[in-house]
């Protein structure tokens, strides 16, 4: 199966999901040309802001295969990844991935995502919108070695 | 209660999860001076490589108020906050967030994710580890649109 198979699945959830009162975002998630993983944007079934349907599928391929690691996986998403999506498919292992519609095409209708592009450009500590600060305790020290001393 | 106070508990979540066999990181999420959420990283539990503390924390947040928006919430992490958390923070309008361990501090025990930061400085378009691509079927058009005359 193509790509264009995968990807008219992803579409496929994207729509079944807004007769369904949700956003129009659907994810497919492929290994050695099987889907491992499929999920729509479920932001308005538990109000979880996370639930973005490329988070949802790393989840749920993750549990299928029992492993945090997704190295060879493709992501076929309807949108544009936003960057947590995008990010998460780093942590991952994830290698590749393909969108039908562009964050130019989402932006009348307040779906883009390049704002939050342009802030994470910035230096963590120089978001606009954030902020992001050092806070420690003076006692406090060791936590990662002492992690590492366990493994 | 100052911040001191929450970081403390962040650090404690921290140190418990290490003692649990997990990794050395914890968040505790305030509103109006009080903890509405806390979580530790919890990849060793599940392999669910989103399972974050600061993700997790906020989950737990929005199912406690029911509300995808995170406003006037506070983020106490016990170390740097990954590119995917800070921009979920971004995504559910969390303004504040501290952080106790650097990722310098992080470095040398893999703990990291300045690397990270660096790919997600990039245009999604140009990342070295991850091939970000657009495919969209000929007949596709109008997803957008379609949903937003249902809102």
């Amino acid at each position: 199966m193509g790509g264009q198979h995968f990807m008219r699945q992803a579409l496929a959830l994207a729509r079944a999901n807004v007769a369904d009162g949700g956003r129009p975002f659907g994810a497919v998630l492929v290994r050695d040309g099987e889907v491992i993983a499929r999920a729509a944007n479920g932001i308005h079934r538990d109000h979880d802001p996370t639930a973005h349907a490329e988070l949802l599928a790393i989840r749920a391929a993750s549990a299928a295969l029992g492993s945090p690691r997704l190295d060879g996986v493709v992501v076929y998403a309807s949108g544009h990844p936003c960057p947590m999506c995008l990010a998460a498919m780093h942590l991952c292992g994830i290698a590749e991935a393909w969108f039908a519609y562009s964050n130019e095409e989402g932006e009348p209708y307040g779906l883009s995502t390049a704002p939050l592009y342009a802030e994470m450009a910035r230096p963590p500590v120089r978001h606009q919108r954030l902020r992001l600060r050092s806070l420690r305790p003076e006692e406090e020290q060791g936590l990662y070695a002492e992690w590492s001393a366990r493994r």
